[in-house]
């Protein structure tokens, strides 16, 4: 499967949003990251002051992994399907994060080892590939055509999420086991050795990490003649899930679509996603650095500096929602602040500029496009 | 001023909250930091789950410091003023900071060097102590009644915002040359040397930072002597706004009230705060470590680890803003996710519990006392 080029974020519209951080009243750059933030924001956008996010949308893929049937998680595959359904009824953690983060959840099967949820929604299985994956550490995780399936699945529900209006993309993963295939990806990627890559996932004991490890060991050398072939490596020791994250995170880059990154087990997609689509990552964000040690490997060969550490390892996009606010702030501090002149404050030249201290009328009205009206944020006493 | 004896937040339910966190539908441990908040919040407000918050308050104390007069910022003194007009109008990034993580802001002028704001509300100036302070290298900041004034009008707002509604609250600063006093604060109480406390503050240039560092040098001689007295050493080397903010920290612990820190200016009040009223700090988190080298040690000296590290230097209560949604999501998860029997999701010691994967029905209703309904975290197919 072929991706278009990546056409990169607007540097143009990044040096405008450069420039008016200088402009609003604040000492330049005394923001930080926010205002790095809020700059990749505007480009990805191509607006400046770039236009507050309104429809930040989680895609959660879910599916299991042959491999879980041979002790490499502390969870049973069957939690799979039961955690789909706690999706559904609104009571998982990426439910309530999304929730305060201003952002909707999306669940798609693409690989759940079992009929899900007879009373769920068709649209959760439309897109079904197979029941779970060959055990990566003997046989291929999938055919060549489910492969290319669930990439095409990814690639297709980025399209109908920016179709529908999205304008900031995270995808979840779910899937017992998952943190193994992942890390055979991130291995055969980056050249990693199996003992680098393997973590305790959801919590797996020293007997489960053994098996984990030497699962990771005997996939990884069935993946390393196909490394170079990003499809063939998802085929070999990815999943469904994991192909559909990659195919999505690359199309988000080709409707230049700005994507807040999760944790390990996207990470190791947007590895293959890099590969598929080359400059992909330039329009995604890294919400969180995961605990397991796969993930920092994932940061490090992409070039990403995570936004959040608070020790999490959860995935279903949990952590970069934790991230989400940040974006949001970043972008609304460029489109709502008022700058020195319009509210009448003198600059670090000490020069008066604009109108005189004690003018409070509406500073910036008009220019930052927002959602929120000015009288939101006047000061209460 | 005496502050009463500290109550610490309550242990029995900080445990009650740990346990509950191993029964939601997400491995034990997973959300790392989130769960140690979500912990935290429920102790202060001696509830599990916790309410959710829905009255977060910031209020920004302003005053001009006579140092400042003397080139220890890159900004002229009237700018403090201009600031107030600006949050008042709703133009600063605290404003929109606080919009988006949905708290309001008051703001209160203890010092501002000026007849502030004809036109603004009179309970900006209605704590008003005098105008500016003594240049802190020569003379004392205050006289031994304005510390108090300032010390009390802290309390009283803290006060006047618990008794209105607020259940978590942020002081921030406004002040040009305000990091002078509260480089002096840090060296006087934490023991360093005044190269280890003086930072750019807003950007100062290399003759400015030579000043300031000569300014700490100077004051901190004037403070060592009365260094064990806190009141005395916010008279000799502090100002009216930060005595205003160590007061309303204090009463914030005393009136068990959750507050989120901000950067280096809060901090070294809180370091006052934490001497007027010792245990005050298990009262507070600390949103975020400012790139301000006096910071790092007010967090080590609190044995605090903060949120966010995000290279922001601004002040304001703008990082404990950035950390706020963090605060709301650690609550909000404790009060809403599903338990593994509610959900019917396997434990890790694989036994399935409660109903049969699924069911789409509420799984935790009636039990989070959330101000948002299930049915707004459903997922949106």
């Amino acid at each position: 499967m072929e991706f278009p080029a990546i056409v990169p974020p607007d540097e143009d519209i990044g040096r405008q949003a450069l420039l008016r951080h200088s402009q609003l009243t604040k000492p330049a750059g005394s923001l930080g990251r926010l205002e790095e933030v809020g700059i990749w924001l505007a480009a990805c956008q191509g607006m400046c002051p770039p236009r507050p996010l309104t429809r930040p949308r989680v895609v959660v893929f879910a599916g299991d992994h042959g491999v879980a049937r041979h002790g490499v998680s502390a969870f049973p595959p069957e939690v799979t399907g039961q955690m789909v359904a706690n999706f559904l009824a609104g009571g998982a953690a990426v439910n309530v994060l999304a929730s305060v983060a201003g952002a909707t959840v999306r669940v798609v099967d693409l690989a759940v080892d079992g009929e899900t949820f007879p009373v769920a929604p068709a649209q959760v299985t439309r897109y079904k590939v197979r029941r779970s994956s060959g055990r990566i550490d003997r046989e291929d995780a999938l055919t060549a055509e489910q492969a290319e399936a669930a990439l095409t699945s990814g690639r297709d529900i980025a399209d109908e999420e920016v179709d529908r209006g999205a304008d900031l993309l995270v995808a979840g993963d779910m899937g017992i086991g998952n943190t193994t295939p992942a890390a055979v990806l991130v291995a055969a990627l980056t050249g990693a050795e199996p003992v680098a890559v393997v973590g305790r996932g959801t919590g797996v004991d020293d007997a489960g990490w053994m098996r984990k490890a030497a699962a990771v060991r005997d996939a990884l050398r069935r993946a390393r003649p196909v490394r170079r072939d990003p499809e063939a490596l998802l085929r070999t020791c990815g999943g469904a899930d994991l192909a559909g994250i990659a195919g999505f995170l690359a199309q988000a880059a080709v409707r230049r679509t700005p994507v807040l990154l999760d944790g390990m087990v996207v990470g190791a997609a947007a590895l293959v996603a890099q590969e598929l689509a080359p400059g992909a990552k330039d329009w995604w964000l890294a919400g969180h650095r995961s605990v397991e040690p796969a993930h920092t490997l994932v940061l490090e060969h992409l070039g990403l500096t995570p936004l959040l550490d608070l020790g999490m390892r959860l995935g279903e996009g949990s952590g970069a929602l934790t991230a989400l606010p940040l974006v949001t702030m970043a972008g609304r501090v460029l489109a709502e602040m008022a700058t020195f002149t319009d509210a009448g404050v003198s600059g670090s030249d000490g020069s008066a500029t604009g109108e005189t201290a004690g003018d409070t009328e509406s500073p910036d009205a008009g220019v930052s496009g927002a959602a929120h009206s000015e009288a939101d944020r006047r000061v209460e006493q």
